[in-house]
């Protein structure tokens, strides 16, 4: 078979997999898998996991420093879709049919190559699947390759800003949609209902929407109406061909009076003064500092959160920004500049003991002089429909 | 906390616990956990898995014999939902960020029942979960809970049943609309986006659509047009608060001639003869033979495929009637009577070389003297849209 160029930067992945001394790196969770082969997912399984007893895994073999050799296998089913999207890989098998024989048919592709360490995404491999791989070499060391794998992808494509900016764009517009369409009594179910509608006929994955109606903080949705004079938050992940949109907007049932505006005006400068810290070469924990300069000064500092991290296929990735995931990579990317490219989510939320929850989150692009909102509509009252 | 009744039969789980040895039951797949918590879905990870780096794992611990000691471990988030849903078992916990912690919230809850068998779902148990389970238990023998599982959700409720009758109606209703409002021109892929669309509007999850336009047999979504005269089929999954509809249905772009019609015949023929063995307390293994007694009188029979086989929760689950799973039951179930409220996916193919490809599939319920078919709509040639 015909190698076409690899998708990514080979050179890049080639270099960390040294650094961490991986000879041969398994990417089996679906972000992953879309971004080593170019885009691709394969469409059955795109939005669950199991039609049986076991579960879809794909596996894409990367051998360092060797493009040229790179094995995916594939569900059996994927062979009509490599018909029609040819792979770039040298070599594709659309051959198994759950989890632990995905890694069966792995395994002879991986004993010519004759690893040491392999890494895997130890929180995306099923345990029957580990167990066969554990078991086909029980002599290599077998690490997790989240952090080589997170650090690839981290500065996106002009293709992948592309996705992104349409992303937040479709997720603003749904909102907007929604909450000019619905009035007094709409429940918060409802209302999530008619989001993931709105998301899916704009070309999205609905992912969640969190929501508050009120002055209640509570973001599940429930039978809970939205009343006149409610304000409203949405806060919504939505993707578009796997890239997120994550953003939160307001609504208010009727005008927003003079501490409403004050109280949206105080969230939202500091989130402006937190994308200002944003250019490339600043040091990601320069946009933290931003952030707390200016909580200073604000009224309700007591009450108000903020957060940012960098996003992309997945909600929270590289630069980690904050210490909140299972694998913390504060100090690295707290020191470290944030570089051209990398696309940020940052959000402050002001949980209002009186008035409720107030919220905005942003997706924003790091420039070489700045930064560039991705999404900028909608940022502040948005009026729902009248009784 | 106060324990309600619980929502599936505990004396039936806890049968199939002693017979197979179990001590305690762990489930981690939504479909498991959505069942053993009485229809409860964490909303935020209905679509997907992960904000970050690892993955929502919610844990269900059950031991034999003690339903006021089942303990759920969810994700942090998960509080806002109990709060407006509360569960019905005696503990839960909403403490979770990833899949390896939330093991070890669960940890200190297993000690204390001294577990010498445990049973895991090892298809949908991540490896770092995996691992920190048995550094926790290395004496204890830790096997698969799956036979387990699928046997207490093999017969449905009244309530359930219902849900799988809405899940078919609702798909075929989606489906029917997508073929009237689509003419010549139209993709594989925007009919397929299209019928997502009508799903979601619908109340449904989409699952996945596979879809053939003309004489081709490739059934993966592509530019391919459905030009004047072609067939189309749409084999289309998606699911009502979590239960699946499941159908396949035909279209035709113009009045199909007499060999379609013929042929349309030939496999709503296999279809009926195999309806017509279900009852309860039939040999499972009757509906395969009627299906292929029907089989021989077939003129296209050596093109013809069936397929039958449970289905509720997943679209392949017990009663299974072939070995295609990476675990087999055949000879148990197929020698095995089908019971009262058993729910059956029937299926039949024809890849026809020269008319293309033309399948009819149908939701069937087993009752005590018959069947009855969920969604009956559709079955013949539906016309598109005139050019």
């Amino acid at each position: 078979m015909e190698t076409r160029n690899a998708p990514f930067e080979t050179k890049l992945l080639d270099r960390l997999m040294e650094k961490a001394g991986i000879d041969l790196l398994l990417a089996t969770s679906k972000p992953n898998v879309q971004y080593l082969l170019g885009g691709y997912r394969f469409h059955f399984y795109e939005h669950f996991d199991a039609i049986g007893q076991s579960r879809y895994l794909p596996i894409f073999l990367y051998p360092r420093g060797k493009p040229d050799r790179t094995v995916y296998i594939g569900h059996k089913m994927e062979i009509a879709q490599h018909e029609v999207e040819p792979l770039w890989v040298a070599t594709s098998r659309a051959v198994s049919a759950g989890s632990a024989d995905a890694m069966q048919h792995a395994i002879p592709w991986l004993k010519e190559l004759r690893p040491r360490r392999i890494a895997v995404e130890t929180a995306f491999l099923p345990a029957d699947a580990m167990r066969v791989l554990q078991d086909g070499f029980p002599e290599a060391d077998i690490i997790d390759a989240l952090p080589v794998l997170e650090r690839l992808r981290a500065r996106k494509t002009a293709e992948e800003i592309g996705k992104l900016r349409s992303a937040s764009d479709r997720v603003i517009d749904a909102m907007l949609a929604v909450i000019a369409g619905h009035g007094p009594g709409s429940t918060k179910r409802e209302l999530v209902e008619a989001l993931r509608r709105e998301e899916t006929v704009r070309g999205l994955q609905f992912d969640y929407c969190l929501i508050t109606a009120g002055t209640s903080l509570n973001r599940a949705p429930s039978d809970q109406p939205w009343r006149q004079g409610d304000i409203l938050s949405l806060d919504s992940g939505g993707n578009y061909q796997g890239y997120i949109g994550d953003v939160c907007r307001m609504g208010v049932l009727g005008d927003p009076d003079s501490e409403l505006v004050d109280l949206l005006a105080e969230v939202d400068a500091i989130q402006q003064a937190a994308m200002r810290a944003v250019r490339a070469g600043a040091a990601g924990g320069a946009i933290y500092t931003a952030a707390e300069t200016a909580l200073r000064d604000a009224p309700d500092r007591e009450q108000i959160d903020f957060v940012a991290h960098g996003m992309g296929l997945v909600s929270h990735e590289i630069p980690h920004l904050t210490s909140t995931g299972p694998v913390s990579y504060e100090a690295e990317d707290a020191e470290c500049p944030v570089e051209t490219s990398m696309v940020l989510s940052i959000e402050t939320t002001l949980q209002h003991r009186r008035r409720g929850f107030i919220k905005l989150e942003d997706t924003v692009l790091v420039g070489p002089d700045g930064f560039e909102i991705l999404g900028e509509a909608g940022r502040g009252w948005n009026r729902g429909a009248a009784a």
